[in-house]
């Protein structure tokens, strides 16, 4: 890390309003876990469990709760939700490098496209016919913007990253390197036992604040556009289908496969592996446990799950074994019940209710 | 969407054969589904389930076969197969930018790569010794041929493709971005707790007419090649290993993952998410629904799972709970069934059969 | 294939320290299978399942055991390990392209930059400020390299990788493209609904002898770095997300899945698709089948798995709604033995213990 940095205790705290407790001309130069932070580092406790490892710290300062800093001896910040302050303070200690405005040499920008002359263009860019990049955008070294595409404002693509023609981006989105968006979509017909592909002429509409993860992979629209909503979270190596809809602000984490033309509501969170079937609905506010399988559309917030849970290997050889004969099972204790009915009837009357 | 394409409706006609029933000079500028279509764009009914739309749509024209024909007001163009008709006319309205042939002065190539006069080979492309790159193909910016690969006539590779060494390509080939083919597969040596990698000497051979998807990978084989059929369709983030061999005409949707040597047949579909291990073999026509876990040899035609249905999660937590438990439940019936039994042999003799 | 590099059978005896039976002088251009070889390449014999093809091969020579070369009648290295010898032999048959030292002129190299004069730098590479690229490195066409990254002695990159800034790599470390090391992991806190994103301000630091797959993501540490030990081995498509740690020697096969926060021990073997939640701790020498879900931390060296292992497609509707109603079912049991024990308690007395 390069990074040098520094702010007074006193700085930090006007900037989440925080009451300070102790030295505010402390220096901060970096951030760390409790269990790590050294004496110029500025440490936060979020979860209960790391409560142990409060007492210790060589942390600078702590960010915490009122009911945390009671009876702690160091400096701290006092804040009502000191995750939340931390994600806000820790942008002060990025060492992502900062490029200056302008076009690198090497990149290859085509004579109509526009660029604000407050973007910066990385090595190796290729931008093409009809694009449009916002003010402060950032394009890492070797991007390839589309035809026609446009990029709102504060928009940071890492190195690497695939637009295809058609797609549009709103303001402040990151898309991080190897993500790919506007994909021809997996769209054939069949004829006499052979495939044949149907065009993908609809784009890609990206809303504001939107985050798309490493390797990851939206399809343009096979005839409208794919919609990723405002403040949406994708992780690393999701697979987004043609005709997708995502509602505003939901997170999905890494490696979902979502199949096409289904819509997924506002607020929901889907774990990680979690695959969807096409076609389907899934309304605002639902959870989707890791790995789960979604085969049918969700009407009802909550949260829901499906698959195994992990056992040792041989006891998961008796269980898969039992779970394949489990219809002939359920037939047999029918069996049972009738069988041992016919005994307690025949041999004590109707005493059981 | 910039594609000014227009053509009459008799003109559409003749290219899929179809009965023009309406205004045969109808102008016809693009192509929508029956909700969206407006005064200009074609449209199509291929689900009966979207039947209900047909009345009430603003399309130029709809294809539709005779049967929903009856009735409907509108222009239509009456076919056996609609689906397979929009398919074919698709492509007059895929915007999709047209390069033109030539070299682009960014682009390095080889001093003895032969690439073909009509070839259009965007900037940043790299293509190393040997290389050939045929007739009428499209690399687009970035892209990444190694040495001695063979690219046929019609090819178009998006921006961004990687191709090993070695990886011989057949006619009319669609890959793209981020898709890397003839990567080093997983081949190592156990020594001592350490592993020892193993060269993979073996190239990577795909047929005609086969589309790979985004950020799809391809390993080489360990000796003798990969081997991809003709009119193979892989869907994105599709990972095959080395040696694997897929029979023409199979279909994989996104995130389905094969392992080393294995061999699948002819038309299979192998649905989203799907996992085979190594060294099984797949008949033909095999059908394999989403997330199935394939761990052994297929030797019959049909369709496959594996996997638990979704459940709300409160209720998949007693389920998955049972599951641990099924092996100890089923001995249990076992033991009620012995028990029963002595109850019914012992008070009813052997009435029941 | 282009290689045309030979050896006689006494020089590739001497190399792996083998009894050579038969014509020391036997040239050797290439490697196969027992079954595909023809008589100038070598082939081995290390699973005896491959047994059956021995007397009838066409090889050069075959690489066997003592116990397998009995009777053998061709040529042949009698070793202890046939499988590890052919490992350590394959590198001389590899065709994979061998640039020379030096930078090529569209490679883009900070002025800070330091890049061993034995390294190789391939076209339209770009390494950022304070990169260390060290001797005998090769970097693929198009790579792109952050600031202050440091490549060790000895490292393989294909076309088409990306390290971000504060990558930190070990020596003979091979990576295949289009991995992504270092990207920006999934950290967000909560405010109101929105998604608020925390700066990932920790790097990667990688060990010594680890290869990394082709699309592979291995995001960076939000606070301290990803750690990934000496040895590892990661497949393909592989998701490693921030804060991870994996231990020494440690193999994942492709489309594994590891959240944040895990740590995984020493000479573990994770097959296919595995997916693990976050901030668990696998303990060293711990085996997980194919596609399993790992949801809690393993203490215990061993196998481990989940899932259901594939039915025909009828067969598994029932057994999957068998399953929702094993709850149902569970109860159904207790009470037959309930009643049972009534019955027989009331019938037999307690004849039965």
């Amino acid at each position: 890390m390069s990074n040098t940095a520094s702010w007074t205790l006193a700085s930090l705290a006007a900037m989440v309003d925080a009451r300070l407790v102790g030295n505010p001309d402390q220096l901060v130069r970096g951030l760390a876990t409790l269990q790590e932070a050294n004496a110029e580092q500025l440490s936060f406790l979020a979860n209960s469990q790391y409560r142990k490892y409060l007492a210790d710290t060589h942390a600078a300062a702590v960010l915490l709760t009122e009911a945390d800093a009671e009876g702690f001896k160091g400096n701290a910040l006092v804040v009502a939700n000191p995750y939340l302050m931390y994600a806000r303070l820790s942008h002060l200690f990025d060492p992502k490098p900062k490029p200056s405005a302008g076009v690198h040499p090497t990149a290859v920008i085509a004579d109509d496209a526009v660029v604000d002359p407050t973007a910066s263009i990385a090595a190796g860019v290729v931008v093409e016919a009809g694009a449009h990049i916002g003010p402060n955008v950032t394009l890492g070294a070797q991007c390839f913007v589309g035809a026609r595409c446009v990029i709102g404002a504060g928009g940071w693509l890492a190195a690497r990253v695939t637009l295809y023609h058609d797609v549009t981006i709103g303001e402040r989105v990151v898309i991080q390197s190897g993500a790919v968006i506007g994909s021809e979509g997996f769209g054939f017909a069949a004829e006499q036992g052979r495939w044949q592909k149907i065009a993908q002429i609809g784009g890609v509409r990206i809303g504001d604040d939107v985050e798309i993860g490493a390797n990851t992979t939206i399809d343009r629209g096979a005839l409208s556009d794919t919609r990723i909503g405002d403040g949406v979270k994708l992780d690393n190596q999701i697979q987004i289908a043609h005709n997708v809809q995502i509602g505003d602000h939901t997170a999905m984490a890494a490696c979902v496969g979502i199949s096409g033309s289904t819509r997924i509501g506002k607020h929901c969170t889907i774990a990680g592996g979690v695959g969807m079937v096409g076609h389907i609905e899934i309304c605002d506010n639902v959870f989707v446990s890791g790995m789960t399988m979604v085969t049918r559309s969700i009407t009802e917030p909550g949260a829901y799950s499906s698959g195994t849970a992990m056992q040792p290997a041989a006891d998961w050889k008796k269980s898969a074994a039992r779970i394949r004969q489990l219809d002939t099972m359920a037939k047999r204790v029918q069996q049972l019940e009738k069988q041992l009915l016919i005994v307690t009837q025949g041999t004590q009357g109707s005493s059981e209710s």
